[in-house]
Protein backbone atom coordinates (compact mmCIF):
# COMPACT_ATOMS: atom_id res chain seq x y z
CA UNK A 1 0.00 0.00 0.00
CA UNK A 2 1.42 3.17 -0.90
CA UNK A 3 1.52 6.07 1.42
CA UNK A 4 -0.82 8.05 -0.66
CA UNK A 5 -3.39 4.98 -0.41
CA UNK A 6 -2.75 4.77 3.31
CA UNK A 7 -4.11 8.17 3.51
CA UNK A 8 -6.90 7.89 1.60
CA UNK A 9 -7.75 4.76 3.53
CA UNK A 10 -7.48 5.63 6.84
CA UNK A 11 -8.03 9.86 6.84
CA UNK A 12 -11.27 11.22 8.51
CA UNK A 13 -13.18 11.74 5.29
CA UNK A 14 -13.98 15.19 6.49
CA UNK A 15 -9.80 16.10 7.30
CA UNK A 16 -9.77 14.51 3.33
CA UNK A 17 -12.56 16.83 2.00
CA UNK A 18 -11.64 19.90 3.61
CA UNK A 19 -8.11 19.01 2.11
CA UNK A 20 -9.34 19.09 -1.34
CA UNK A 21 -11.59 21.86 -1.02
CA UNK A 22 -8.73 23.68 0.31
CA UNK A 23 -6.37 22.73 -2.51
CA UNK A 24 -9.25 24.05 -5.37
CA UNK A 25 -9.60 27.02 -3.51
CA UNK A 26 -6.33 28.21 -3.79
CA UNK A 27 -5.64 27.45 -7.00
CA UNK A 28 -8.63 28.77 -8.12
CA UNK A 29 -7.41 31.77 -6.10
CA UNK A 30 -4.26 32.50 -7.30
CA UNK A 31 -5.46 31.77 -10.98
CA UNK A 32 -7.61 34.33 -10.67
CA UNK A 33 -6.29 37.18 -8.12
CA UNK A 34 -3.39 39.43 -8.34
CA UNK A 35 -1.01 39.45 -5.66
CA UNK A 36 -2.05 42.86 -4.16
CA UNK A 37 -5.71 41.50 -4.10
CA UNK A 38 -4.96 38.04 -2.51
CA UNK A 39 -2.96 39.91 0.04
CA UNK A 40 -5.39 42.42 0.60
CA UNK A 41 -6.47 42.81 4.22
CA UNK A 42 -10.15 41.22 4.34
CA UNK A 43 -10.81 41.41 8.19
CA UNK A 44 -10.15 41.28 11.40
CA UNK A 45 -9.56 37.09 12.30
CA UNK A 46 -11.35 35.18 15.14
CA UNK A 47 -7.48 34.82 16.27
CA UNK A 48 -7.05 39.08 16.74
CA UNK A 49 -4.89 39.14 13.68
CA UNK A 50 -5.47 40.96 10.11
CA UNK A 51 -7.00 38.56 7.77
CA UNK A 52 -5.58 38.20 4.11
CA UNK A 53 -8.06 37.86 1.35
CA UNK A 54 -6.62 34.44 0.09
CA UNK A 55 -6.68 33.25 4.17
CA UNK A 56 -10.65 34.56 3.74
CA UNK A 57 -11.78 32.57 0.26
CA UNK A 58 -9.52 29.32 0.68
CA UNK A 59 -11.39 29.23 4.52
CA UNK A 60 -15.05 29.42 3.52
CA UNK A 61 -14.06 26.77 0.94
CA UNK A 62 -13.00 24.54 4.19
CA UNK A 63 -15.98 25.44 6.25
CA UNK A 64 -18.90 24.37 3.73
CA UNK A 65 -16.79 20.95 2.85
CA UNK A 66 -16.09 19.81 6.92
CA UNK A 67 -19.59 21.18 8.05
CA UNK A 68 -20.93 19.19 5.15
CA UNK A 69 -18.68 16.19 5.97
CA UNK A 70 -21.06 17.00 9.65
CA UNK A 71 -17.78 18.25 11.73
CA UNK A 72 -17.35 21.18 13.87
CA UNK A 73 -14.47 23.48 12.63
CA UNK A 74 -12.31 25.84 14.73
CA UNK A 75 -10.33 27.94 12.25
CA UNK A 76 -7.94 31.55 12.71
CA UNK A 77 -10.60 33.57 10.71
CA UNK A 78 -14.34 32.56 11.39
CA UNK A 79 -13.57 30.96 14.60
CA UNK A 80 -15.43 28.01 16.32
CA UNK A 81 -18.89 26.92 14.08
CA UNK A 82 -20.55 24.30 16.23
CA UNK A 83 -22.38 21.86 14.30
CA UNK A 84 -22.89 19.97 17.35
CA UNK A 85 -20.38 16.82 16.45
CA UNK A 86 -17.89 14.87 18.70
CA UNK A 87 -15.21 15.54 15.91
CA UNK A 88 -13.81 19.24 15.11
CA UNK A 89 -11.57 20.29 12.79
CA UNK A 90 -8.64 22.90 13.95
CA UNK A 91 -8.09 24.35 10.69
CA UNK A 92 -5.37 26.89 9.48
CA UNK A 93 -6.42 27.33 6.07
CA UNK A 94 -3.57 29.07 4.33
CA UNK A 95 -0.61 28.38 6.71
CA UNK A 96 1.98 30.42 5.37
CA UNK A 97 -0.01 33.67 4.24
CA UNK A 98 2.30 36.24 3.42
CA UNK A 99 4.19 33.24 0.93
CA UNK A 100 1.25 32.63 -0.51
CA UNK A 101 0.22 36.25 -1.46
CA UNK A 102 3.61 37.01 -2.90
CA UNK A 103 3.87 34.10 -4.59
CA UNK A 104 6.60 32.17 -2.46
CA UNK A 105 4.79 28.55 -2.82
CA UNK A 106 5.79 27.71 0.42
CA UNK A 107 1.99 27.49 2.12
CA UNK A 108 -0.43 24.78 3.61
CA UNK A 109 -3.47 23.67 4.49
CA UNK A 110 -3.41 22.15 7.63
CA UNK A 111 -6.01 20.59 10.16
CA UNK A 112 -5.96 18.01 13.26
CA UNK A 113 -8.61 15.84 14.21
CA UNK A 114 -9.91 16.46 17.73
CA UNK A 115 -12.44 14.17 19.20
CA UNK A 116 -13.47 14.55 22.92
CA UNK A 117 -10.82 17.03 23.70
CA UNK A 118 -8.06 14.80 22.07
CA UNK A 119 -6.04 15.25 18.84
CA UNK A 120 -6.35 12.06 16.98
CA UNK A 121 -5.12 12.48 13.55
CA UNK A 122 -3.60 15.47 11.24
CA UNK A 123 -2.93 16.38 7.88
CA UNK A 124 -1.16 18.83 6.18
CA UNK A 125 -1.38 19.49 2.37
CA UNK A 126 1.34 21.68 0.29
CA UNK A 127 -1.08 23.77 -1.47
CA UNK A 128 1.60 24.00 -4.60
CA UNK A 129 2.40 20.43 -4.90
CA UNK A 130 -0.65 18.47 -3.21
CA UNK A 131 1.65 16.47 -1.66
CA UNK A 132 0.27 15.29 2.10
CA UNK A 133 0.96 13.94 5.23
CA UNK A 134 -1.03 12.55 7.30
CA UNK A 135 -0.71 10.67 10.73
CA UNK A 136 -2.48 9.56 13.60
CA UNK A 137 -2.01 9.13 17.12
CA UNK A 138 -1.16 5.63 16.90
CA UNK A 139 0.26 5.59 13.21
CA UNK A 140 2.70 7.30 11.60
CA UNK A 141 4.55 6.16 7.82
CA UNK A 142 7.33 9.17 8.98
CA UNK A 143 10.06 9.10 11.52
CA UNK A 144 12.05 12.08 12.63
CA UNK A 145 15.92 11.79 12.05
CA UNK A 146 16.60 11.46 15.75
CA UNK A 147 18.84 14.19 15.78
CA UNK A 148 19.68 15.07 20.08
CA UNK A 149 22.19 17.56 20.05
CA UNK A 150 22.10 21.50 18.82
CA UNK A 151 25.43 21.12 17.54
CA UNK A 152 24.57 19.14 15.17
CA UNK A 153 20.93 20.08 13.65
CA UNK A 154 19.88 21.72 11.08
CA UNK A 155 17.01 23.74 12.36
CA UNK A 156 13.71 25.98 10.76
CA UNK A 157 12.78 28.76 12.44
CA UNK A 158 10.15 31.63 12.26
CA UNK A 159 11.88 34.99 11.13
CA UNK A 160 13.08 36.83 14.15
CA UNK A 161 11.42 40.11 16.05
CA UNK A 162 12.92 42.80 17.92
CA UNK A 163 10.95 41.01 21.41
CA UNK A 164 12.78 38.16 20.53
CA UNK A 165 16.32 38.92 18.49
CA UNK A 166 18.57 37.38 21.43
CA UNK A 167 16.85 34.01 21.95
CA UNK A 168 17.13 33.74 17.78
CA UNK A 169 20.41 34.55 17.80
CA UNK A 170 21.59 31.67 20.40
CA UNK A 171 19.31 29.06 18.49
CA UNK A 172 21.04 30.26 15.46
CA UNK A 173 24.76 30.06 16.16
CA UNK A 174 24.68 27.01 17.75
CA UNK A 175 22.40 24.95 15.01
CA UNK A 176 25.02 23.40 12.61
CA UNK A 177 22.47 24.87 9.78
CA UNK A 178 18.98 27.33 9.59
CA UNK A 179 16.25 27.75 7.36
CA UNK A 180 13.72 30.57 7.81
CA UNK A 181 10.46 28.76 5.56
CA UNK A 182 7.89 31.16 6.89
CA UNK A 183 5.15 28.15 6.96
CA UNK A 184 4.92 26.22 10.34
CA UNK A 185 2.92 23.35 8.90
CA UNK A 186 5.31 22.77 6.13
CA UNK A 187 8.28 23.05 8.64
CA UNK A 188 6.94 20.51 11.39
CA UNK A 189 6.17 18.18 8.14
CA UNK A 190 9.92 18.19 7.79
CA UNK A 191 10.41 17.50 11.22
CA UNK A 192 8.15 14.84 11.18
CA UNK A 193 9.79 12.82 7.83
CA UNK A 194 13.25 13.74 8.84
CA UNK A 195 14.39 16.17 6.34
CA UNK A 196 15.13 19.44 8.93
CA UNK A 197 16.00 18.24 12.81
CA UNK A 198 13.95 20.57 14.57
CA UNK A 199 11.03 24.12 13.74
CA UNK A 200 11.06 26.24 16.70
CA UNK A 201 9.08 29.95 17.81
CA UNK A 202 12.58 31.15 19.27
CA UNK A 203 10.08 33.03 22.13
CA UNK A 204 7.85 35.11 20.23
CA UNK A 205 4.80 33.59 20.96
CA UNK A 206 3.65 33.64 17.46
CA UNK A 207 2.20 30.24 17.22
CA UNK A 208 -2.02 29.77 17.69
CA UNK A 209 -3.02 26.68 17.74
CA UNK A 210 -3.42 26.03 14.63
CA UNK A 211 0.00 26.79 13.33
CA UNK A 212 1.33 23.68 15.93
CA UNK A 213 -1.86 21.53 15.98
CA UNK A 214 -0.92 19.16 13.56
CA UNK A 215 2.48 18.78 14.54
CA UNK A 216 1.44 17.55 17.89
CA UNK A 217 -0.04 14.27 15.80
CA UNK A 218 2.38 14.03 13.64
CA UNK A 219 5.83 14.55 15.08
CA UNK A 220 5.03 12.75 18.51
CA UNK A 221 3.75 9.78 16.36
CA UNK A 222 7.23 9.91 14.47
CA UNK A 223 9.46 9.73 17.62
CA UNK A 224 9.70 13.78 18.05
CA UNK A 225 8.24 16.06 20.89
CA UNK A 226 6.18 19.05 20.61
CA UNK A 227 7.16 21.38 23.70
CA UNK A 228 6.15 24.81 24.51
CA UNK A 229 9.24 27.19 25.39
CA UNK A 230 7.42 28.91 28.09
CA UNK A 231 5.79 25.22 29.67
CA UNK A 232 2.26 26.06 28.61
CA UNK A 233 0.16 22.76 27.28
CA UNK A 234 -0.73 22.75 24.07
CA UNK A 235 -4.22 21.65 23.81
CA UNK A 236 -7.46 21.89 21.94
CA UNK A 237 -9.04 25.14 23.88
CA UNK A 238 -11.30 27.35 21.47
CA UNK A 239 -10.25 30.79 22.43
CA UNK A 240 -8.22 31.82 19.53
CA UNK A 241 -6.16 34.63 21.49
CA UNK A 242 -3.86 31.91 23.21
CA UNK A 243 -0.38 31.90 22.03
CA UNK A 244 2.48 29.24 22.15
CA UNK A 245 6.14 29.54 21.10
CA UNK A 246 6.26 25.82 19.96
CA UNK A 247 9.16 23.36 19.72
CA UNK A 248 9.16 21.01 17.21
CA UNK A 249 11.86 18.23 17.56
CA UNK A 250 13.23 15.15 16.36
CA UNK A 251 14.03 13.41 20.03
CA UNK A 252 13.16 14.51 23.59
CA UNK A 253 16.74 15.39 24.30
CA UNK A 254 16.80 17.64 21.22
CA UNK A 255 13.40 19.53 22.18
CA UNK A 256 14.73 20.67 25.82
CA UNK A 257 18.06 21.74 24.75
CA UNK A 258 16.51 23.96 23.07
CA UNK A 259 14.11 25.29 25.30
CA UNK A 260 16.91 25.91 26.89
CA UNK A 261 18.51 28.13 24.83
CA UNK A 262 14.94 29.73 23.89
CA UNK A 263 14.24 30.85 27.47
CA UNK A 264 18.10 31.45 28.02
CA UNK B 1 1.77 31.36 -26.90
CA UNK B 2 2.84 30.22 -23.00
CA UNK B 3 5.15 30.94 -21.28
CA UNK B 4 6.58 27.20 -21.62
CA UNK B 5 6.02 27.43 -25.14
CA UNK B 6 8.25 30.35 -25.16
CA UNK B 7 10.75 28.43 -23.19
CA UNK B 8 10.42 25.51 -25.57
CA UNK B 9 11.29 27.54 -28.44
CA UNK B 10 13.44 30.25 -27.74
CA UNK B 11 16.12 28.93 -25.60
CA UNK B 12 19.10 27.61 -26.47
CA UNK B 13 19.19 23.78 -27.01
CA UNK B 14 21.72 22.56 -25.15
CA UNK B 15 20.25 24.62 -22.04
CA UNK B 16 17.19 22.91 -22.37
CA UNK B 17 18.82 19.32 -22.70
CA UNK B 18 20.69 20.22 -19.71
CA UNK B 19 18.01 20.69 -17.39
CA UNK B 20 16.07 17.85 -19.00
CA UNK B 21 19.34 15.60 -18.06
CA UNK B 22 19.20 17.53 -14.68
CA UNK B 23 15.32 16.07 -13.84
CA UNK B 24 16.19 12.55 -14.71
CA UNK B 25 18.97 12.41 -13.11
CA UNK B 26 17.98 14.43 -10.03
CA UNK B 27 14.58 12.40 -9.72
CA UNK B 28 16.42 8.92 -9.92
CA UNK B 29 19.04 9.57 -7.40
CA UNK B 30 16.36 10.73 -5.10
CA UNK B 31 14.35 8.07 -5.83
CA UNK B 32 17.27 5.30 -5.64
CA UNK B 33 19.80 6.12 -2.48
CA UNK B 34 19.28 7.01 1.02
CA UNK B 35 19.93 10.50 2.24
CA UNK B 36 22.83 9.76 3.69
CA UNK B 37 24.05 8.39 0.48
CA UNK B 38 23.06 11.64 -0.95
CA UNK B 39 25.16 13.91 1.36
CA UNK B 40 28.28 11.43 1.57
CA UNK B 41 30.97 13.29 0.34
CA UNK B 42 32.36 12.46 -3.20
CA UNK B 43 35.45 14.78 -3.91
CA UNK B 44 37.08 17.69 -3.79
CA UNK B 45 35.10 20.43 -6.54
CA UNK B 46 37.04 22.30 -8.79
CA UNK B 47 35.57 25.02 -6.77
CA UNK B 48 37.75 24.04 -3.62
CA UNK B 49 34.98 23.04 -1.64
CA UNK B 50 33.37 19.43 -0.70
CA UNK B 51 31.21 17.74 -3.10
CA UNK B 52 28.32 15.64 -2.22
CA UNK B 53 27.30 12.24 -4.14
CA UNK B 54 24.00 13.81 -5.29
CA UNK B 55 26.06 16.55 -7.04
CA UNK B 56 27.87 14.35 -9.02
CA UNK B 57 25.63 12.36 -10.22
CA UNK B 58 23.83 15.26 -11.66
CA UNK B 59 26.58 17.02 -12.73
CA UNK B 60 27.93 13.69 -14.59
CA UNK B 61 24.67 13.70 -16.49
CA UNK B 62 24.26 17.48 -17.62
CA UNK B 63 28.18 17.03 -18.99
CA UNK B 64 26.81 14.28 -20.74
CA UNK B 65 23.77 15.99 -22.34
CA UNK B 66 25.21 19.61 -23.08
CA UNK B 67 28.90 18.00 -24.69
CA UNK B 68 26.69 15.99 -26.76
CA UNK B 69 24.48 19.43 -27.69
CA UNK B 70 27.67 20.78 -28.61
CA UNK B 71 28.91 22.98 -26.01
CA UNK B 72 31.33 23.64 -23.07
CA UNK B 73 30.25 23.38 -19.49
CA UNK B 74 31.70 25.13 -16.36
CA UNK B 75 30.95 23.20 -13.71
CA UNK B 76 31.42 23.40 -9.72
CA UNK B 77 33.03 20.08 -9.12
CA UNK B 78 34.52 19.25 -12.62
CA UNK B 79 35.44 22.60 -13.74
CA UNK B 80 36.21 23.70 -17.18
CA UNK B 81 35.19 20.99 -19.94
CA UNK B 82 36.03 22.90 -23.31
CA UNK B 83 34.94 21.30 -26.43
CA UNK B 84 36.24 24.07 -28.67
CA UNK B 85 32.91 25.76 -28.74
CA UNK B 86 32.17 29.77 -28.96
CA UNK B 87 29.57 28.89 -26.30
CA UNK B 88 29.55 27.88 -22.86
CA UNK B 89 27.18 26.59 -20.19
CA UNK B 90 27.81 27.89 -16.48
CA UNK B 91 26.00 25.18 -14.73
CA UNK B 92 25.31 24.58 -11.26
CA UNK B 93 23.88 20.89 -11.13
CA UNK B 94 22.29 21.23 -7.55
CA UNK B 95 21.90 24.12 -6.51
CA UNK B 96 20.89 23.89 -2.28
CA UNK B 97 22.80 20.38 -2.44
CA UNK B 98 22.32 20.79 1.39
CA UNK B 99 18.62 21.22 0.91
CA UNK B 100 18.16 18.37 -1.53
CA UNK B 101 20.15 15.45 0.25
CA UNK B 102 18.23 16.76 3.52
CA UNK B 103 15.31 15.96 1.76
CA UNK B 104 13.92 19.79 1.56
CA UNK B 105 12.29 20.21 -1.86
CA UNK B 106 14.04 23.24 -2.82
CA UNK B 107 16.92 22.46 -5.22
CA UNK B 108 17.40 23.70 -8.75
CA UNK B 109 19.15 23.32 -11.75
CA UNK B 110 20.70 26.43 -13.07
CA UNK B 111 22.68 27.81 -15.96
CA UNK B 112 23.55 30.57 -18.15
CA UNK B 113 24.66 30.77 -21.57
CA UNK B 114 28.29 32.44 -22.53
CA UNK B 115 29.07 33.47 -25.78
CA UNK B 116 32.14 35.23 -26.34
CA UNK B 117 32.40 36.06 -22.73
CA UNK B 118 29.08 37.99 -22.62
CA UNK B 119 25.90 36.48 -20.51
CA UNK B 120 23.30 36.13 -23.34
CA UNK B 121 20.32 33.67 -21.78
CA UNK B 122 20.02 31.53 -18.28
CA UNK B 123 17.70 28.40 -17.06
CA UNK B 124 16.66 27.92 -13.97
CA UNK B 125 14.90 24.75 -13.12
CA UNK B 126 13.29 23.66 -9.97
CA UNK B 127 14.17 20.20 -9.50
CA UNK B 128 11.39 19.16 -7.15
CA UNK B 129 8.71 20.97 -9.65
CA UNK B 130 10.38 21.06 -13.03
CA UNK B 131 8.83 24.63 -12.75
CA UNK B 132 11.41 26.61 -15.32
CA UNK B 133 12.22 30.16 -15.51
CA UNK B 134 14.08 31.53 -18.79
CA UNK B 135 15.37 34.52 -19.60
CA UNK B 136 17.72 36.66 -22.59
CA UNK B 137 19.73 39.31 -22.05
CA UNK B 138 17.37 41.08 -24.52
CA UNK B 139 13.54 39.24 -23.29
CA UNK B 140 12.11 38.22 -19.90
CA UNK B 141 8.45 37.20 -19.55
CA UNK B 142 8.92 38.36 -15.88
CA UNK B 143 9.08 41.68 -13.85
CA UNK B 144 10.19 42.22 -10.68
CA UNK B 145 8.53 43.99 -7.80
CA UNK B 146 9.41 47.36 -7.93
CA UNK B 147 10.51 47.99 -4.69
CA UNK B 148 12.99 50.53 -3.62
CA UNK B 149 13.64 50.60 -0.03
CA UNK B 150 14.35 47.81 2.32
CA UNK B 151 11.75 48.88 5.09
CA UNK B 152 9.24 48.09 2.05
CA UNK B 153 11.40 44.71 1.15
CA UNK B 154 10.85 41.13 2.01
CA UNK B 155 14.47 40.11 1.61
CA UNK B 156 16.02 36.50 1.26
CA UNK B 157 19.14 35.87 2.43
CA UNK B 158 22.10 33.67 2.55
CA UNK B 159 21.78 32.10 6.75
CA UNK B 160 24.41 34.17 8.58
CA UNK B 161 27.96 33.07 9.59
CA UNK B 162 29.70 34.17 12.76
CA UNK B 163 32.23 36.05 9.88
CA UNK B 164 29.01 38.46 8.59
CA UNK B 165 26.82 38.12 11.39
CA UNK B 166 26.74 41.99 12.17
CA UNK B 167 25.77 42.59 8.40
CA UNK B 168 23.12 39.46 8.28
CA UNK B 169 21.47 41.47 11.28
CA UNK B 170 21.46 44.71 9.64
CA UNK B 171 19.61 43.81 6.90
CA UNK B 172 16.85 41.57 9.08
CA UNK B 173 16.16 44.26 11.08
CA UNK B 174 15.81 46.92 8.41
CA UNK B 175 13.46 44.52 6.27
CA UNK B 176 9.78 44.17 6.81
CA UNK B 177 10.18 40.36 6.19
CA UNK B 178 13.37 37.98 5.92
CA UNK B 179 13.34 34.41 4.59
CA UNK B 180 16.53 31.27 4.56
CA UNK B 181 15.50 29.03 1.55
CA UNK B 182 19.17 28.18 1.48
CA UNK B 183 18.66 28.23 -2.44
CA UNK B 184 20.49 30.99 -4.38
CA UNK B 185 19.19 30.57 -7.85
CA UNK B 186 15.49 29.70 -6.51
CA UNK B 187 15.65 32.91 -4.29
CA UNK B 188 17.03 35.06 -7.89
CA UNK B 189 13.87 33.50 -9.85
CA UNK B 190 11.84 34.44 -7.24
CA UNK B 191 13.19 38.30 -7.58
CA UNK B 192 13.19 38.12 -10.93
CA UNK B 193 9.41 37.18 -11.44
CA UNK B 194 8.52 39.72 -8.08
CA UNK B 195 7.42 37.22 -5.36
CA UNK B 196 10.11 38.52 -3.31
CA UNK B 197 11.70 42.04 -3.25
CA UNK B 198 15.81 41.30 -3.09
CA UNK B 199 17.93 38.28 -2.00
CA UNK B 200 21.68 38.75 -1.21
CA UNK B 201 24.63 36.99 0.69
CA UNK B 202 24.99 39.58 3.72
CA UNK B 203 29.17 39.84 3.03
CA UNK B 204 29.91 36.41 3.55
CA UNK B 205 31.27 36.07 -0.10
CA UNK B 206 29.89 32.48 -0.51
CA UNK B 207 28.62 33.13 -3.78
CA UNK B 208 30.43 31.33 -6.89
CA UNK B 209 29.80 32.42 -10.24
CA UNK B 210 27.73 29.39 -10.91
CA UNK B 211 25.27 30.72 -8.04
CA UNK B 212 24.57 34.08 -9.41
CA UNK B 213 25.23 33.93 -13.34
CA UNK B 214 20.85 33.14 -13.81
CA UNK B 215 20.28 35.88 -11.73
CA UNK B 216 22.29 38.33 -13.98
CA UNK B 217 20.59 37.55 -16.75
CA UNK B 218 16.88 37.01 -15.48
CA UNK B 219 16.75 39.53 -12.88
CA UNK B 220 18.34 42.12 -15.14
CA UNK B 221 16.12 41.53 -18.02
CA UNK B 222 13.33 41.77 -15.57
CA UNK B 223 14.06 45.37 -14.05
CA UNK B 224 16.12 44.88 -11.51
CA UNK B 225 19.89 44.69 -10.78
CA UNK B 226 22.88 41.72 -8.99
CA UNK B 227 25.18 43.71 -7.52
CA UNK B 228 28.77 42.27 -5.73
CA UNK B 229 28.32 43.65 -1.99
CA UNK B 230 32.34 44.66 -2.42
CA UNK B 231 31.63 46.19 -6.18
CA UNK B 232 33.96 43.08 -8.06
CA UNK B 233 32.22 42.67 -11.28
CA UNK B 234 30.40 39.51 -11.63
CA UNK B 235 31.82 38.26 -14.90
CA UNK B 236 32.46 34.82 -16.88
CA UNK B 237 35.90 33.59 -15.27
CA UNK B 238 37.04 29.80 -15.93
CA UNK B 239 38.90 30.55 -12.47
CA UNK B 240 36.62 28.38 -9.79
CA UNK B 241 37.88 29.57 -6.75
CA UNK B 242 37.25 33.74 -7.22
CA UNK B 243 34.03 34.28 -4.99
CA UNK B 244 31.06 37.07 -4.56
CA UNK B 245 28.42 38.24 -2.06
CA UNK B 246 25.71 38.83 -5.19
CA UNK B 247 22.72 41.57 -4.01
CA UNK B 248 20.12 40.75 -6.43
CA UNK B 249 17.12 43.47 -6.00
CA UNK B 250 14.42 44.56 -7.62
CA UNK B 251 15.22 48.04 -8.46
CA UNK B 252 18.70 49.53 -8.17
CA UNK B 253 17.64 52.11 -5.25
CA UNK B 254 17.17 48.82 -3.64
CA UNK B 255 20.37 47.31 -4.26
CA UNK B 256 22.46 50.33 -3.24
CA UNK B 257 20.89 50.69 0.09
CA UNK B 258 21.39 46.76 0.71
CA UNK B 259 24.98 47.28 -0.21
CA UNK B 260 25.24 49.74 1.96
CA UNK B 261 23.76 47.74 4.82
CA UNK B 262 26.26 45.19 4.10
CA UNK B 263 29.12 46.86 4.30
CA UNK B 264 28.01 48.74 7.18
Amino acid sequence: MTLSETTTTQAHPALTAAADAAIAAYRNAVATYSRDQLRAIEMDGADGTPTMFVDVVVEDAIITAATAAGVNVLSEERGWIDVGSSVTLVVDPVDGSANAAAGVPLSCFSAAVVVDGEFTEALTCWLHTDQRWWASRDHSPYRTSGCRRVGDAAVSILRPHTRNWDAWERVARKATRVRILSCSTLDAAFVADGSVDAFLDAGSDTHRLMDIAAAVVQVTASGGVVLDAYGRPIEFDTDLTRRWSGIVAATPELGEELRALVTG
